[in-house]
């Protein structure tokens, strides 16, 4: 698979302080024409989890080639790896945290290897920066065509994330909210395949604090302003939202709350 | 009028999650040469005149032939139209809310299509996400040269806002704060040019909370440190501001806030 | 010293109204090439120090002949001057208030000229808004190849900052906190070469807060979890740090605190 010179970052350095602009500027001194996009830099800090949902929603709308850098790193300068990994539709630069588990899932042909070989990596790597030293140099040599091969010996095994699975008991699966966006909307982790193969052809009733939903729209506007509703949501997740309105106000609450989709 | 590449983004996406980066990855799968700007991804959720303001204060510096995107879009999946709107200096593209209103008052030949033709969307359509399936694709579409005719349909009439109008009783003139910015300075809807047919040739007494402004001045450094004083801002608005200082701070007011001009 | 393109910007305009937005797009009117890299716009509100502070973190970071605009500007319609620097590696342009003073003691071969000439300044300069009218059209033109020379007349000295400098008193040199990042790591002004030549061949005790640290550790993973300590940080200063942490939120503090290193 081709570069196509594009670069996402996903941290959590916060857009206060010059770290995000410091990775630009050591990925544009490897490659001068890189394009980056920031997908965000506010992943709570050290949330790896909530890097892992982010990426899952945003990386297959990025044009083949793309190299998708992640850098939530409460483990720099411990013994936890840098790698790179090469599927066939992007590549994927961080730390070895389980940061990619989700979006790996999807993926085939996945090469791994650990960043070791200039220029890959700067010359000298400070214990505290990876996102400078490391996961910039390699994504701007990437990008500019240098060969996957050469960052530095493959990886058999990486770590793999224990993110906040769906539970199933008999006719009961119990899901919960992994993020709530900037309109109060509340994602699930519950993705539109898992659902449909729990439900089969059965109906369901989804159950949200103090609120029953027999029903899954499809938009805001099936339900009068002010009112609470259930759909897939852009990103192919269960979502809680409320037309004109914010549902995480409404029910006065975020992330790690829980939500029971029952058979029928 | 010739593209220049460069497209423009006002959303109230907020910057915490992906969906502002996933936008540019369907444009930059569009056109990988595009240039993208953020003007802002912080308009209050749904807040169609903020961001009608924040445009009318951002478009003119920008190149000709340049796409300014907006996505504030409450109605989204509901029957309200996706519009692209060409003028003699740029293009525009967003829901047909009013979000454009007040650059549409300052642009001549205006043409205005329906979105709806492939590659100006992509295949499939979500009702939660235009921005992603439909704005970006058409923003992309149109920055690489793609015929504008071939967007879609030609539109008639548009929604227009009723924004927060200035009122004019006899001598007085009633304006109010649409805008607080990080400075603290407090923007009204009182335009320049507005302020100067109103007033003709006689003279000025601006009132705001418990003050009396009889002079409008140029600059911050003309009053003392730390004292409030009214001038028109680098937009054209008239604003209160302090030299060295927070007006919102010192008056304890924000949006919304009335100012009355009396000419005497 | 050739251009490479690329243009960084640090102001203090926020991210939630369009001045970071429009002072690109005066730079993509002078040079719809360049390649524009925020390094933040959260400097808070005319601190000119903080500016300081975060350039100096970050410039070196950037390939030569960058572009670096820095904008906090207080004093902006006052009869400060408006500056373009030239050194062996960068050019840096804004405000002449003390904003380069920390990154200029490590350039060379300086030459400073005040913004004077079109097309380096819009014909039209409000007493607002240098960083549009003034500040990006000379970065447009300065990173499309127009000679620096043509600018303005030679500056023989500029202002500089009396910044938040250490002190030493025999045994004692007291530093204090300049910045805490999105992570709680509180950054002082220490920086390691002020550091070692004050230690010389001694040792150092270091206090801040009820804290006491005999140690200057190399990385975070050197202390138990929820544990201070203290290290050089990425940007080669002293920072107070706590391992899968906030150090700010441990010890309660924040800028302006002191901290006392002893040689013993």
């Amino acid at each position: 698979m081709e570069v196509c010179g594009l670069i996402t970052l996903t941290t959590d350095f916060g857009t206060k302080e010059p770290y995000a602009g410091v990775v630009k500027g050591v990925i544009y001194s490897s490659n001068i024409k890189a394009r980056i996009v920031d997908i965000t830099h506010e992943i709570p800090p050290h949330d790896i989890i909530n890097a892992a949902f982010t990426l899952v929603r945003a990386v297959e709308h990025f044009p083949e080639g793309s190299v998708h850098v992640a850098v939530v790193d409460p483990g720099v300068g411990s013994d936890r790896k840098s790698i790179a990994v090469k599927t066939d539709r992007f590549y994927y630069i961080g730390p070895d945290n389980g940061i990619f588990t989700l979006v790996l899932a999807h993926e085939k042909n996945v090469e791994i290897r650990e960043i070791v070989n200039p220029p890959f990596v700067l010359e000298k790597i400070s214990s505290t920066f990876h996102g400078r030293d490391v996961f910039a140099p390699c994504a701007g040599c990437l990008s500019a065509g240098l060969s996957f091969s050469h960052i530095g010996p493959v990886v058999r095994r990486i770590m793999r994330l224990t993110y906040p699975k769906i539970r199933q008991i008999g006719d009961i699966m119990e899901g919960e909210i992994v993020a709530v966006d900037s309109f109060g909307n509340l994602i699930t982790n519950v993705s539109q395949s898992a659902f449909r193969s729990f439900l089969g052809r059965r109906k369901s009733e989804i159950y949200f604090g103090a609120e029953r939903f027999s029903k899954i729209l499809d938009r805001y506007s099936q339900v009068p302003e002010g009112t609470p509703l259930i759909l897939f949501g852009s990103s192919g997740f269960l979502e809680i939202s409320m037309n004109g309105g914010s549902a995480s106000s409404y029910f006065m609450t975020g992330t790690g709350s829980q939500v029971t989709i029952k058979r029928v």
